[in-house]
């Protein structure tokens, strides 16, 4: 059990493409599906089938991580989630707080999926005094000048911001300040960050002009 | 003008790697902001820079679709936004539907950076009757029954799917079967698609999973 995550101790994470990163996610998913389907094993070609990617894809992810097929028998779906878990850091419990309770972080204080792989609401902050000292999904609202006390007493190591563009600057810069590791950003808007935490950003107009350059350069080329 | 949109009728999008149209909106996004600032011109080193990539990388993504540079000047913001909205099939107007009005349905039904980049949200749906004949951030609420005659009605091109896992299959076969050319998932699950409708899928946990990971391995390496 401790031998996948001592494998990922060798992985130098800058050397691993982010889409490999966000298919391991994707492995994960079908393999926690296949588990609760009854399955014990499963293969390269059966979890790629599942996504729509090649088997050769599927093992040459695994690869930057270590060995994790068994001659004959193919993955052990549990043995293969924990090694995942272990190499995203999911097999760990992450305290994650939300600022911003407008619709969107309301919608994301009510998400489901984020328990289900280890992640752990435990606050969510605002300045609308409305707002401030209700539970809504059963996380408590503080107001944003308690941040830095609420992100150490809670040790909450991640941070969710669904502000405004124009706020959303100041609201990362708080959340360095209080200690946050990493932050995904829905603000449609560039976050300047030490390079020391770890920044994704959410642009929901950027997924759907992935489907439109599709769907146009397929019209032309078709 | 038209010379941009001449030069993508020579791309071959299945050749284009998917993250290159992620920056391609990344810079879209900068190239508008810039405009805004008052900013007539700038260079792949300036707009790599807002974005934390290098110069050869803003400059091998664009590659893909022509010459946007001018020499001594760089690239006119103007007419690099007017090219990558070209790519990006975002010169056009999107009508899209959202089918499941629940807080994230809500959300994004009050997102604000759908309208800026060209998508008309113009129906949503439902299967809750307090929901339906409501209008909600200026948005029709109709039964989910009605949706192949308001697909029909409205020539809606795009859906987002904000419904459970459990009702994501069904409802992408009822948007296919309306004649929708592509579908962004938010519920967890993976869908299958007949090869002419386009997908994207948006897993929230996904993205704070490229975050644990980049902290975890950092942590392990440095």
């Amino acid at each position: 059990m401790s031998e996948p995550k001592k494998k990922t101790d060798l992985v130098n994470a800058a050397a691993v493409p982010k889409a490999v990163i966000s298919r391991l996610s994707l492995y994960l998913r079908e393999l926690q599906h296949l588990v609760r389907s009854g399955m014990e094993t499963t293969s390269s070609s059966e979890l790629g089938g599942l996504l729509g990617f090649t088997d050769a894809q599927v093992r040459k992810d695994l690869a930057y991580f270590g060995q994790f097929g068994h001659p004959g028998i193919g993955y052990r779906c549990e043995e293969l989630i924990k090694a995942i878990r272990g190499i995203l850091g999911t097999d760990l419990t992450w305290p994650v707080c939300i600022v911003g309770v407008g619709n969107l972080g309301r919608a994301l204080l009510g998400y489901k999926g984020f328990s289900q792989q280890g992640f752990r609401l435990v606050a969510a902050f605002d300045v609308d005094a409305s707002k401030v000292g209700s539970i809504i999904e059963g996380v408590p609202i503080y107001h944003l000048n308690a941040l830095t006390a609420i992100v150490q007493e809670k040790k909450i190591r991640l941070g969710i911001i669904t502000v405004s563009s124009q706020a959303a600057q100041v609201v990362a810069d708080d959340l360095v300040a209080a200690g946050i590791e990493g932050i995904v950003n829905f603000a449609p808007v560039t976050l300047t960050l030490p390079p020391e935490v770890s920044l994704v950003g959410v642009d929901l107009a950027i997924e759907l002009e992935q489907i439109t350059f599709a769907v146009v350069n397929r019209r032309q080329n078709g």
